[in-house]
């Protein structure tokens, strides 16, 4: 447990800049992902095949449709006027987690988000994970259906849970972020909601070793796109 | 190569009835797929395993940042007023691809997408990807950073290209798609710009075998957002 500090854009640079050197090795007795073929009939009645890798802690890999094993959070922090005097942001900003992502060989900068536990809903899930990444609770405002996360690829599905963060809930007064052994990387980061898009186009222009996930840019993009449309 | 018909939402439904049973084989011999185990020493000098799977037709894993493996396109139909007398839609839409995604066992709808040709620019890849999916063309506006994927597993990386399709050049007078052999589940569809959150909740809860793709929900979570954030 330790008392987060809050990134703001002009922190990144610094925290990424370690990087490792990362070799990969063939994996024979993988514990955490496993390969399948999948088979079956198009419509048509042909055979067809299809490679899949798959989480397989819970079990083998059956293909069986799942509602979903993930949350990923979108948590706002509203500024206020009495917000100006302690501290806090003075305009609307969105919580984020830097941390270095083995599979990728660099850093990744996203919405908090994690693996529900088991019987966990997606509501409480989100509040768990906002708060060990962030430090931060909330008001969870709207949960969204199903969506795919490589789905080329891989089964994973996630549903986007939309939270408040209001900073003068005795609750955040003293943030405490709780990471996980896997995540000692991890740190918690507050960009500006206006201009969310530039900012993440300078940031990656500005570190090489940092990219963006694809659902924290398209949000940007889609919160962007919606100033350009009529 | 066919003429696409553009789905409409209400058609999505009749699109999404068809759905195998998929089974899934343990994979001994993958063709497409591989798994490795990353190994680094983080900033203690601790050292630290993580498994990761990435595509293999391009030789083994090694773990070497890419720029880009793949582009996703967001492509807009902008109304006009000459448009409303020749069939096309009458307010301004988006083009997606609904397809069977075997690894999930059901339907995406999601943007165009697909990975790049050797020696191919994000560009060239898009409005390729775009005409033989939608059967559109179109004109680059803008290509973001290098976006990943799910960065928990994968090393995919992607870039997201904006384009904007004009009804009246005479190049998508008669729109033919051509699909790869392994996308003959695919169907182009558009969908209004204007509410595309609240249309994409609508689908999936009448679509219970329909997956949203988490960049297109978090492209329209965005727009949604800018409509009530200050």
């Amino acid at each position: 447990m330790s008392s987060p500090k809050l990134l703001k854009p002009e922190d990144i640079a610094t925290a990424v800049r370690w990087t490792p050197q990362v070799s990969f090795a063939p994996l024979s007795q993988p514990r955490w992902l496993g390969l399948a073929e999948a088979s079956f009939d198009d419509p048509s009645g042909q055979s067809r095949k299809w490679e899949v890798c798959e989480r397989i802690h819970k079990g083998p890999i059956t293909g069986k449709a799942k509602d979903v094993d993930a949350v990923d959070v979108v948590a706002t922090i509203r500024a206020s006027a009495s917000q100006q005097t302690n501290g806090f942001p003075t305009e609307d900003t969105i919580l984020l987690v830097l941390q270095f992502r083995p599979p990728t060989g660099g850093w990744t900068l996203e919405f908090p988000s994690g693996l529900l536990d088991n019987g966990e809903t997606p509501e409480t899930a989100a509040l768990r994970e906002l708060q060990e990444e962030t430090g931060y609770t909330g008001t969870v405002v709207a949960v969204g259906p199903s969506i795919t996360y490589e789905p080329g690829i891989t089964s994973s599905c996630s549903k986007m849970v939309t939270v408040e963060v209001n900073p003068e809930d005795p609750l955040n007064a003293k943030p405490v972020i709780r990471r996980d052994a896997d995540e000692w990387s991890l740190n918690p980061v507050a960009l500006p909601v206006n201009k969310l898009l530039q900012t993440l186009h300078k940031l990656q222009e500005s570190c090489p070793n940092l990219r963006i996930d694809s659902r924290l840019y398209c949000f940007a993009a889609g919160l962007h796109f919606a100033g350009r449309t009529r």
